[in-house]
């Protein structure tokens, strides 16, 4: 059997399959970020990645800037070849026809309908398999697509901008701009990356935001869908938020003239049944945004609705920025009001933090652990 | 006349009298930690830096470690040569009788006895002088002693140790420890750097702290002096505070039994006039603490003190350690409780803030900026 590369080069060109993929992120849903690398005799011949749902999976993208004259390399490829025709066709066949003669992968990929079948068909195909190289940033590439299939819910990410001391808001609630033009960039890439924002009627009602993506001039943005939970449709009917079109989740009966008021306007309400306080019932929210295909989504939610989302353990990640003020006023806005534990030590952690300055402000991003 | 060394590589050496200086940090209070390089033809003769106050200046150790012979070398110093006799004698001598022919200073000292008398004396003996090399850095080293020289006040560092949501305390005030064995150390070094640490009686009665420095193994430490903000005398004669000797702040009078308790046990009690809320005035107190030398003096005050040194703009630096958790319920406790302004805006910024991870938690540290 011909090695397209040694070994120790694997880390190398999976770095390279991690950087292509990452340029898809953002632009793949429902499907993950994936990159790819086609080497031979210590050469890249092509690099490719997924650029949107229905279009070429990376393997592919990659083979076909080649006409598909792959004979003898080894292809990186961030996540295992599906094996089965989607909107495209199983790409273990691809790289099996194109000559590739060793496949290395970043993870499996947890589908049930791929999760090993892809790396059984290449091996049982006589192609040497390697499995696992540079697999956390490969996972952290699947993160939101492993959420969704192996529970059926949606992957949240929170995103708080808080004073030192955990101030959200100013003195009598009102909206305050914390963080710097830096932190706001950041912010648009978050959105730019999920698939739906969330926020509570109560950060409407407050801040009346657009909750649009103003990236860096000159980058591509996308506007991702903008969810409002409102149990009680308090949403005013002018407010930015519904400008171009979002999504309203009540309790509010679908045929009653409050929800045709948001309707006439372009936008939609979706009634789900009550929890057991009388407000919107999340499991029943989030499956129905899986449904609809919204698996990253983005939290810039207010104290209210963030308990509630921290309470009932749904974030699994956080991005805290934090603004080098003091709050100082004890009855300013902290972030979450309460999280229904008996000490702190039994509340959500996060872990993994990596930290960064940004303009003014500091950014901390982790995983969020909830302690049994 | 002969320049011992090309002007660009300047920084470079002041870099390394810099790193000399801060050898001394915590072991040269009332002074300002001083570091020294002497350079001849492109090679360092000498480095030295100020170890103790009564001890060697910085400059007078270098020379003296090549028996004072450093004809036609540039000496590197982090702050302007004294030209008084102190407890030493004048360093703007001793350099020019060892031969130093040119004279690069990093700041020029802002206490009223030196304040450009050096630089004024150097370049009278023909020592060519050049002011501010690494200016920022030097100006730090000196942070505490500028405060004092300037204003006559001590210069607070406020250490905080917080969670995500800038909760102190866990549920009912109970203590909670937040951070992990790195932040503890980092914290051990803040303490080893201060004259004084002080805490009020509210931190005494709910934690019961020793405020002791555990640096890492095999580093010699420093316990600075111990104070505790005590208005009406609450500390108990058995908290761990006084092991050792501490001193409290109070109001109530020196002849009462209750002062006489605590110094029979080896504290010391002072007795300062009442602010117009009844407790301890504390410009009369950090009047007080100059007096005693108590130059730098570390925070670790919990939110009834935090708030009052905040609100009387005494704090000059904080250091705030985060720890990636959630307090989350509304009466955990907030720091600081109230800073008594009227929006977020007009309360102390922090500004310049350094960052990173240190183990788990994340650390900020910077200036407090007042705004008008």
């Amino acid at each position: 059997m011909v090695v397209a590369g040694p070994a120790d080069s694997d880390s190398r060109y999976m770095a390279i399959a991690v950087r292509e993929a990452m340029r898809g992120i953002g632009f793949t849903s429902p499907n993950p970020a994936v990159g790819c690398v086609l080497v031979r005799d210590g050469r890249i011949l092509a690099t490719g990645y997924h650029r949107a749902a229905g279009g070429d999976h990376a393997e592919v993208a990659a083979l076909r800037s080649i006409g598909f004259a792959a004979s003898g390399s080894c292809a990186y490829v961030t996540l295992e070849p599906c094996n089965h025709t989607g909107k495209t066709g199983p790409c273990t066949e691809a790289l099996k026809a194109a000559g590739v003669v060793r496949v290395v992968i970043g993870v499996q990929d947890p589908h049930g309908i791929v999760n090993g079948a892809g790396i059984d068909r290449l091996r049982s195909a006589g192609i040497e398999v390697v499995v696992g190289v540079l697999q956390s940033s490969c996972e952290a590439l699947i993160a939101p697509f492993r959420r969704v299939v192996t529970t059926g819910f949606p992957y949240l990410t929170l995103k708080v901008a808080a004073s030192f001391d955990g101030r959200v808001a100013d003195v009598g609630g009102r909206p305050v701009w914390l963080t710097g033009q830096d932190a706001q960039f950041a912010v648009a890439e978050l959105r730019h990356r999920a698939d739906a924002i969330l926020v509570g009627v109560g950060t409407v009602l407050s801040d009346d935001p657009r909750l649009t993506t103003r990236r860096r001039e000159g980058r591509l943005g996308k506007n991702p869908r903008r969810i409002v939970v409102d149990s009680h449709l308090r949403t005013p009917t002018n407010a930015r938020v519904l400008d171009g079109g979002a999504t309203i989740f009540t309790t509010i009966s679908q045929d009653s003239d409050l929800v045709r008021r948001f309707v006439d306007r372009g936008n939609e309400v979706i009634s789900v049944p009550c929890d057991a306080t009388g407000r919107v019932n999340l499991e029943e929210m989030f499956r129905e945004c899986v449904r609809r295909s919204w698996h990253h989504i983005l939290c810039e939610s207010g104290p209210t609705l963030t308990t509630a989302l921290l309470f009932g353990r749904w974030i699994q990640r956080v991005a805290w920025f934090s603004a080098p003020m003091f709050g100082g006023a004890p009855h300013l806005l902290a972030l979450p009001t309460s999280i229904g534990v008996g000490t702190m030590y039994e509340g959500p952690h996060i872990v993994d933090v990596a930290v960064q300055r940004i303009g003014k402000d500091v950014v901390c991003i982790g995983d969020v652990f909830y302690p049994e």
